[in-house]
């Protein structure tokens, strides 16, 4: 039997018209970003962080700041998802918990902080790795939105220095993108065409 | 009622250990990477490519690669998910199907061809975007696998420039992950300890 996870895959699509009566509430939100960070990163360094705007005023700021992209503003919540650079000295803290019920040995918590430590002293690495997680956090809440029945749409065209000051990012958070996320209108795209499987896959 | 989609999510975690007798059909690697590319990607670029090492002396060579890490070569499928800088021309092609069944004005898709040519003109751009659509890819390749009672395990340590050569990636692909896919072997961690919602989450 097919999982219904498959067609849910199939059949997602990038909303441009939501439903502007809709409000979420926190428990929504709460659980959204809860399964979001599900989504698995580099030695399990979560190195993410999402603002949910919901205030009217402030849905409105980030719509300009999205050059006037409509559905910021009609969503009931764009979310910024923001990446950071890793951290060793806070991947102990997140490991922790898994050293205490004695899954992880310390001796190799310690060792996966001297990775990170090393891997990313390179501002270069560790941006991309800002990037790659915030992504895969990014993809889980549009799966996680579609799971409950919500339309999303994820976006990079936004004044990026703008969002960090109205948004008061600290200077290492990345805004990688923004995730408008609500209950679809009517009017919207099916999912855009894909290109044939021969061009995206080799078999080795 | 809850999606069971949700429990997916809520219960995947990144495998260590896979089940060495377990073959992949062409067949249920398709279908994978089928699913993978229903990701979203900025202006429905696709700016990606999935290669699928299967072949033992391949994944033998991939695992050396990955220094080592066995599971590059225990999963029946390791994919190197590509991500390839944005390209006007392309897009071009990746939108007609969209323009010929009326849903997109063809002024439309010329205006995105356009606004590609000038938002990713900046190299690190296009870098940017490379990895975010790589990595939006890789995620749903996860959760698919996850639907499909598959483990998966997302890397980013391997030798970037052992990968490039070993697998003839073109010059302008950059390998932004390795996904192991296979059936899990007893003894896998569970799902490790998420940060504190308080931590991550802010309503604006």
């Amino acid at each position: 039997m097919t999982h219904p996870a498959i067609a849910l895959i199939q059949q997602r699509f990038s909303g441009n018209r939501f439903d502007e009566s809709h409000d979420m509430e926190d428990d929504l939100i709460r659980q959204l970003v809860d399964l979001a960070t599900r989504a698995p990163s580099a030695y399990n360094l979560q190195n993410w962080r999402y603002i949910a705007v919901r205030a009217t005023p402030s849905k409105r700021r980030l719509c300009e700041l999205a050059y006037g992209q409509t559905k910021v503003s009609a969503a009931a919540v764009t979310f910024i998802v923001c990446g950071l650079p890793p951290d060793p000295q806070a991947l102990g803290r997140r490991l922790q918990p898994f050293v205490d019920t004695g899954h992880m040995p310390a001796s190799m918590a310690a060792s996966w902080q001297d990775d990170v430590r090393k891997k990313y002293a390179d501002p270069g690495a560790a941006r991309d790795e800002a990037i790659r997680s915030a992504s895969l956090g990014a993809a889980t809440l549009i799966h996680a939105a579609s799971a409950l029945g919500l339309a999303s749409s994820p976006m990079t065209g936004f004044d990026e220095a703008g969002v960090r000051r109205a948004f008061k990012l600290a200077d290492e958070e990345l805004p990688v993108m923004l995730v408008p996320v609500g209950r679809a209108a009517p009017g919207n795209w099916p999912q855009k065409p894909r290109r044939p499987l021969s061009e995206v896959l080799e078999i080795a």
